[in-house]
C-alpha cells in the first residue's frame, strides 16, 4: 500500500517533475522557445501549479544548474578516489569525452550550452552560473591540493582554471570532428598535464 | 546621385540586410523564440520577401555561422603576421579575452554560444559548424607549419586541436569570474605553450 507523502515530500516530488519536464522543453526548443505553459503540459500541471513551486523562468533555470552542479561535485568526489587525475584528464581529453559518459551528462552538457548562451543577455542567469562555479571551483581546488600538497593555494587555482578551459573547450569541440589523431593528442596532453602537475622550482 | 543597384547587388544587399536583423533577433531570443516573422519585422521586409532569400531559419544560421567564419579566417590571417603566436596566446589566454576584442566579436562568440546549443539538437546546424571548423582547421594548421616548420602535419593537427581547446574553453568561460590570478596563469601558460611548440625529440 502507497504511503501518502507529507507536505515536504510532496512540493520536493512536485519541483522534480516540473524540472524534468522543464529540461525535456529547454532541449527541444530552448529556453526562448519554451514558455511556462509548454512545461506545465509536460509535467501534466497547470500554469497556476508550476507557479507555486518557481516564480519565473529563470528560477526553473537556478533548480537545473542547482541540480547539474550537485551531480557534477559527486562526479568529482568519486573520479577523485581511484586514478591519478593528470593520467585520467589526458585520456579523457584526447578521446574528447568525460570517463564514463552517461547520456544524463550529454544532456547535461546541452543544457549548460544553453544556459551559457542564455547568461550573455540574461544577467540573472549569468548569476546563477557565477553560483554554480562557486561551488565547483573550490572544492576542485581542495581535491587538487590533497594530491599535489607541493603547491600554493594561489598555484592550485591557476592550474585549476587551466583544467576547467580545457575541459569546457573539449566538451564545446565534441558536437565537431577533429583531424587531430587520438593519440598524438593524448601524447600531447600528457606532457602539457605532466608539466601542469610537476613540482617545478621555477614555476613562480 | 544614388546609382540603382542591379541584380546582384541588390541580392547581396537584402541578404545582409536579412542577416543583420537576425543576429539582432537571435541574440535578443535565442533561435527558437526568434521566428522568421520577427526577423522579417526587423528587416522592415515582408515574410514573403525574406523566404525569396532564405529557405528556411537554418539557413539563416548558415549564413551567420559563414559570416562569422570569414572574419575568424581573416583575424587568424592578420593576427599571425606579427607576434609570436605562443606568447601571444598567453597573453590572450590568461587574460581570458582575445587581443582587440570588438564589440561585434563578442556578438559572434554569443551567437556561436547560441549554434553549438543548437547543434546539439539540430543535425543540419552541427554538419554547418562542422563545415566552418572545416575551412578554420587547414588554416591555423597551414599558419601554425609556417612558424613551425619541425613538425609533422599530424604533430601540427594535435596541436591546433589543443589551442582550439582552449581558446574555445576560454571564451565559454569568460561568462565567470575566475578566482585564479591573471599573472600565476600567465606564467603557466607560457609554460604550456613552450612546451606545445618546441622541438622535443622525445615528443612522439
Amino acid at each position: 500500500m502507497q504511503e501518502k507523502m507529507n507536505k515536504e515530500e510532496r512540493t520536493e516530488y512536485r519541483r522534480n517533475q516540473i524540472i524534468a519536464a522543464a529540461r525535456i522543453c529547454f532541449r527541444r526548443s530552448g529556453f526562448h522557445g519554451a514558455g511556462m505553459t509548454e512545461i506545465a503540459k509536460h509535467a501534466e500541471l497547470s500554469v497556476g501549479q508550476i507557479y507555486r513551486y518557481f516564480t519565473n523562468k529563470d528560477a526553473v533555470i537556478e533548480a537545473i544548474v542547482r541540480d547539474i552542479t550537485h551531480q557534477k561535485l559527486q562526479f568529482m568526489l568519486l573520479g577523485a578516489s581511484h586514478v591519478h587525475p593528470a593520467a585520467m584528464a589526458a585520456k579523457a581529453l584526447s578521446l574528447r569525452k568525460p570517463p564514463d559518459l552517461t547520456p544524463r551528462m550529454e544532456e547535461d552538457h546541452a543544457l549548460m550550452l544553453e544556459v551559457t548562451a542564455e547568461a550573455t543577455r540574461n544577467p540573472r542567469v549569468a548569476e546563477i552560473l557565477q553560483e554554480a562555479d562557486s561551488r565547483l571551483f573550490p572544492q576542485a581546488c581542495t581535491l587538487m591540493a590533497r594530491d599535489f600538497p607541493h603547491f600554493t593555494p594561489e598555484q592550485i587555482a591557476a592550474r585549476v582554471e587551466v583544467m576547467a578551459t580545457l575541459c569546457e573547450g573539449t566538451a564545446f569541440r565534441s558536437v565537431l570532428q577533429t583531424p587531430a589523431s587520438p593519440e598524438l593528442l593524448h601524447h600531447l596532453y600528457q606532457q602539457l598535464l605532466q608539466l601542469t602537475f610537476s613540482d617545478n622550482e621555477n614555476d613562480e
